[in-house]
C-alpha cells in the first residue's frame, strides 16, 4: 500500500518535471525565433512567436495547478517538497520568459518599413546569442540537476549585463548622431532590455537548480554588472 | 482533534492572508515613493526605494514557504486550496511591483544633473497615479474579498495602456525635436514602460481576486490597448 502510494507520487513528480522540460524547449525556441525576426525582419516569425507564448502561459497553471495538488494530496517530505517547489519557480521564470520573447516579436512588426541599418541590430544579436546559451545551459543543469552547470550560469550572468550596458550606450549615441534612428533605437533598446531580463530569469532558475541540488540558497549577492539604468549619456557637444 | 487541527489551519492562512496584506502596502509605498523621487529629482528617497525592495522579495519568499507548508501539513479542501494558490500569485506580481519600483528609482538616480524640463516628467505622473489607484483598489480587494471591485479594477487596465502608448509617443517626438532630450526620454521611456507593468500586475491581481472570490477564471481577453511596441513615429519632414 505504502508502495503505491510512493511510486503514484512519484509518478506525479515526474511528470511536473517532464512538463517543465518541456516548458523550457518552448521558451527556448520562442527567444531564439523573436530575435531571428528581429535581425531578419521577418514579420511571420514574429506572428508565430506572439501566438505561441499562449501554450507556455497554459502550461505554467498547468505546472502550478498538478504541482499544488500533488503537494496536497501526497503530503511530500522536505526533500520531495523542494523538488515541486522548484518546478513551481521555474515555471514562473519560464513564462516571463515568454512574455519578454513576446514582446521582442511586437517590436519586430512595429519596425516594418523603418530604416534600418544592420549595424544596430548587431549587437542585440550578439547579446542575446549568449542569453541564448545561458538558457540551454541551465535547462540542462534542470534536466540532469546538475549544480556545478547552475552555478556557471549563475557566474556568468555579470557578462550579460556589462554587454547590456555598453549596447545601451551605443543605441543612444546613434540616437543622438542622427534622428532618424530614434524610433528604431527605441525599440532596440527595449529589446535588449527584454533579452537582458532573460538572462536574468536564467540566472533565477540557476538559483533554484542549485537549491534543489543541495538545499541550499545562493545567499551570496548575485554579481549584478548592470548599470545601465545609471548611464547617462552627456550630448555630444 | 478535528477542531484543533482546523483552528490552526485557519491560523495558518490568516496569517498568509495578513503578509500578503503587508506586502502589498509596503509594494504600493515603493511604487509611491518611485515616482515622487522621479518627480522631485529626490536621490535621497530613490536611494531608499531601492533598499527598501530587498525586504519586499523577502516577503514573497516567506509566503511562498509557508503556503507550501501549510498545503502539505493540513491538506487543505479546494476552496481552501484556492485561498492558499491565490496568496502564493499575489505575492508574486507584489514581487515584481517591487522589483519595477526599484528600476524606476534607479533611473531617478541615472537623471541627476541631466537637462531635466518639468514637462517631460508629467506624463509619466499623470500615468503614475491611475495605475497608484489601480494597485489601490485591487489591494482593497483583495484584504475585503470583493469581487466587484476586482472587477473593476480589470477593466480600467485597458486606459493605462492607452495612456502608455500616446506617451510612448510623445516621448519620442521630444527626442527627434531636441537631441538634447534623448538620454531624459529613454530613462522616461523605461520609467512609463515599469509603470504600465505594474498596471498589468495590478490586472494579474484583479484576476487572481475574481478566482478567489468566484472559483472561475477570468476567460474572457483582457481588454488590452497597449499597442506602444507597435507604435512607430516617423520622422517628423
Amino acid at each position: 500500500m505504502t508502495e503505491h502510494i510512493v511510486s503514484s507520487f512519484d509518478t506525479d513528480l515526474k511528470e511536473i518535471g517532464r512538463s517543465v522540460v518541456e516548458m523550457g524547449g518552448q521558451a527556448e525556441r520562442l527567444v531564439a525565433d523573436s530575435v531571428e525576426a528581429l535581425v531578419k525582419r521577418d514579420t511571420e516569425l514574429a506572428q508565430k512567436v506572439i501566438v505561441l507564448d499562449g501554450p507556455v502561459d497554459l502550461l505554467q497553471r498547468e505546472i502550478e495547478e498538478k504541482a499544488v495538488l500533488t503537494i496536497a494530496r501526497r503530503q511530500p517530505l522536505a526533500s520531495d517538497l523542494r523538488e515541486i517547489v522548484a518546478a513551481m519557480r521555474i515555471a514562473n521564470d519560464l513564462e516571463r520568459i515568454g512574455d519578454l520573447a513576446k514582446n521582442t516579436a511586437k517590436r519586430v512588426l512595429a519596425l516594418t518599413g523603418e530604416f534600418h541599418p544592420q549595424k544596430l541590430v548587431r549587437g542585440v544579436e550578439h547579446m542575446s546569442n549568449i542569453v541564448l546559451e545561458q538558457l540551454k545551459v541551465v535547462l540542462d543543469s534542470y534536466a540532469s540537476r546538475d549544480d556545478a552547470k547552475a552555478l556557471e550560469v549563475w557566474q556568468r550572468d555579470g557578462e550579460v549585463d556589462i554587454l547590456y550596458t555598453s549596447l545601451f550606450r551605443e543605441l543612444l549615441t546613434y540616437m543622438m548622431e542622427d534622428p532618424r534612428n530614434i524610433s528604431l533605437c527605441t525599440h532596440l533598446l527595449f529589446c535588449a532590455k527584454n533579452i537582458e531580463r532573460i538572462g536574468d530569469h536564467a540566472t533565477n532558475i540557476a538559483e533554484t537548480v542549485h537549491y534543489l541540488a543541495t538545499g541550499q540558497l545562493l545567499t551570496e549577492e548575485r554579481p549584478k554588472q548592470d548599470t545601465s539604468s545609471l548611464t547617462s549619456v552627456a550630448f555630444p557637444a
